[in-house]
């Protein structure tokens, strides 16, 4: 991988602004199929939302997204590929769950302990929910039957009205807050049910065993874009901060300070909100700009505490707390595969996220390692190390794990996801089928954009005088990137 | 006013970004103090919102903003202070309203032709959101009583629940679109109620004699900003769009292509989303952060159509037309105070702005023409000249009128919205309290930062090693407009 600085001023193919998953695979297509790449990553590491971190003896655990299922088919694909492999998600023992301050231990995947009413309740919620959210397309969610009465409405309505119990009420809130680092007022019911059904099912969402928590990656997911990265030497260019996108006759130009990127295409693979904070010439069409104005990331933090070894284990407890009031919606034990050393990480999301984020780091270390020790006993309050990521201060990403849609976004401004405007392409996981809003989104995104660019590099050769069609995924003009005519609508 | 490239670096007690009545209201209130001010405007013109287009022999009428009502005293206070009076809205004769596609004419507020049941269930829904208007407190939403309840559904669901007829929601849902420019799934039930009651009620916000729309600018209001500009010569530089701002010590640095402009504290007057597209040095706390990401522009166009004169009053017709299906869901007669030439404004705002936004000029012009011959006969197709000011393109507004809450927002950032960062303070209409949303919000926004940091330099004399509380208004170091130690949280 190179430095922006080693090369500030060059030409190719395709200029891809975002070095995380989705900007990597379009990279990775598009080079195979002989076409010449510049990746342009702002920060000095590749991953954007997989980050790892060192826990010594070549151990890492992920401070980004971490887990998959057995549905999870195109993550899963790209870890084989660069050689990463995954081991079971640790779920034996029991479950913890702090429900409005009373303690539950339970196993499955609700404490049954907080009354046949409630679980009852739940129950029929989920089924509903699950029901639901097979009529949502993932595709095109705006097509499912009913799209306006499930997206005019905010899942919290919903739950008003499709719920009995004060307690599964609060369950259902809880579980969401952890799934979609979103509160159930945030959120249009349609969005809740198109991340369900792109990721494989409401239930399997929430599910370890048998969900998409199912398993982890030996070494952490941030070190499947670490392998992409490490096969695209000549591609990825870190510290280059993308604040400019021109498009100019048949070439785009992407800049930042001190580089400049002349392609025939570009790929933007950053969040929503992101995308719409570079500045485009000529500006874009107020269509998809308003779409950028509204589709906000979710509030996310991870805090790992880091132990000698998973000493809950022993105590019989699976490490997995639930709260629905404290400084953290759930948290996992997260050890490597091995069990050494001990780690639990504390999903700070949702409404805890927007607490936390303005205490001072001292406060929150406090908060979580308090509620650790309440649930795992005081060995957790004392850890030989402790780190928290607050995705919501990184400037290049904003918030986690996804952008999400707020009510009566998708049925105005959902055709303007994938739509290109002119010469640039859009990717990240939010423009996802298979998975959107998780790793696979981002890969499925990835391999779109870069069939999208074949497909028009195809239509380009036809239209110029005298030309043929090609090989697909040929690349438009091999000696200069950025000639040709272009006659696109 | 001069040019930014005049003098491309410079050094000011306060930088202020944005030139539109918030911006310009605060250089004019720390000028007056004795402050030194440069005010940083993006575009060749001021005003931000509020736009003129010139109908020749020295008159104009407003492509933005417009209108005024009895409570609209900051608004009036600042137009008589710069010399522009007002008039009344033109508003005799018939209103024409096309309800899912049939026509009623009528006088007063509602179309009672509509039927009885309709009417009856208009009236007790419209007292209703009075009623809870009422409980949301200009000053801070989120203190409301029943916040979350007001704060968590969106105005669809509440009238889904508290309508009980399908043409009383389709012309609340009109007259929503029109007076807020997004559809009822789109707004937090509570934005709907704090701008109502911030703007002096929600029956008030409809009305034109007796409401928010009695009185239009002579000159239109765009001449108010353009008047304030005009004392502000040396403060006021057009051309400078501001890309960063850094925060070093106790100095902040707005800068931008060409230009750069160091001082003692930053004012941001520009709509939240682009508040949240400038680049800050250091990067803004998540918590901010995330509030410019949820806090998207309404949809809004403005077409005016010109004519000799304005024929429809002859004809008995006020020049008022709603239409639930239509290019544009409100249009008025909008010709100067003389009555000469004849204009009518189509406002196209909501769903009808995210559909027409995506057509060409010529069908937009079309449709709009289309629509204004079917309400006032055959001459309305054809007038001497037509203009479109799209909002949603304006790079440096990107919609209008202002900017809206979805779900779930004040009462989890609200408090955000005014909370200086640093050195860097808040304004424009969003931040109001008076008329938050309106041209008295921004007004209000203005003398509010004004007095936050006469507050400030006061602190920061007292804190000086020897010194002492100065006047308040006066600058904190006259000599070197960015010297002084700072001691700020």
């Amino acid at each position: 991988m190179r430095h922006v600085t080693d090369e500030p001023n060059s030409e190719a193919d395709v200029v891809v602004v975002g070095a995380g998953l989705a900007g990597l695979t379009a990279t990775r297509e598009l080079k195979e199929a002989g076409w010449s790449v510049r990746l342009l990553e702002a920060r000095e590491r590749v991953g954007g939302r997989l980050k790892g971190y060192s826990l010594g003896d070549g151990k890492a655990v992920d401070l980004g997204g971490e887990y998959y299922g057995d549905k999870s088919t195109m993550i899963a694909e790209t870890a084989r590929s660069v050689g990463v492999s995954g081991f079971d998600t640790y779920d034996q023992g029991e479950r913890l769950t702090y429900l409005n301050g009373r303690r539950y231990g339970y196993t499955g995947l609700f404490p049954w302990r907080m009354g046949p009413a409630a679980i009852a309740d739940l129950g029929q919620a989920v089924l509903k929910i699950e029901r639901l959210a097979r009529t949502v397309p993932p595709d095109g969610p705006w097509n499912a039957p009913n799209a306006e009465r499930l997206d005019n409405q905010t899942f919290w309505s919903w739950m008003q009205h499709n719920l009995a119990t004060g307690t599964a009420r609060a369950f259902l809130t809880m579980v969401t807050e952890a799934a979609y680092c979103a509160s159930p007022a945030d959120l249009s019911l349609m969005h809740v049910l198109y991340y369900a059904n792109a990721s494989g099912g409401f239930r399997y969402l929430l599910e370890i065993s048998g969900g998409i928590q199912r398993y982890r990656f030996d070494g952490g997911a941030h070190s499947i874009p670490q392998k992409l990265a490490a096969k695209l030497p000549d591609e990825v260019r870190l510290g280059a901060v993308v604040r400019r996108i021109e498009q100019r006759g048949d070439s785009v130009v992407a800049s930042g300070p001190g580089f400049s990127v002349r392609a025939r295409w570009a790929v933007v693979a950053v969040p929503i909100t992101l995308a719409g904070r570079i500045a485009y010439e000529p500006a874009l069409p107020g269509y998809r700009d308003q779409l950028t104005q509204r589709m906000p990331a979710g509030a996310a933090m991870k805090c790992l505490a880091v132990y000698d070894e998973p000493f809950w284990r022993s105590a019989g407890l699976s490490g997995q707390i639930t709260s629905t009031d404290g400084p953290f919606r759930v948290a996992f034990d997260t050890s490597p595969a091995d069990g050494s050393p001990g780690v639990m990480s504390a999903f700070v999301t949702g409404s805890a996220a927007r607490k936390l984020t303005r205490l001072t780091q001292t406060e929150r270390r406090t908060a979580v390692l308090d509620a650790l020790a309440r649930a795992l006993g005081p060995r957790a309050g004392k850890p030989r190390d402790f780190v928290e990521q607050n995705w919501l201060d990184e400037e290049f990403t904003r918030g986690c794990y996804h952008g999400f849609a707020p009510p009566g976004l998708y049925t105005t401004y959902g055709q303007a996801l994938r739509a290109p405007i002119g010469r640039i392409h859009w990717a990240g996981t939010e423009t996802g089928v298979h998975q959107m809003g998780s790793m696979g989104g981002a890969v499925d995104s990835g391999r779109r954009v870069a069939r999208e660019l074949f497909a028009r590099a195809a239509i380009e050769r036809k239209d110029e005088p005298g030309g043929e069609a090609g090989e697909p995924g040929a690349p438009g003009g091999a000696a200069d990137p950025v000639a040709g005519p272009v006659n696109h609508g």
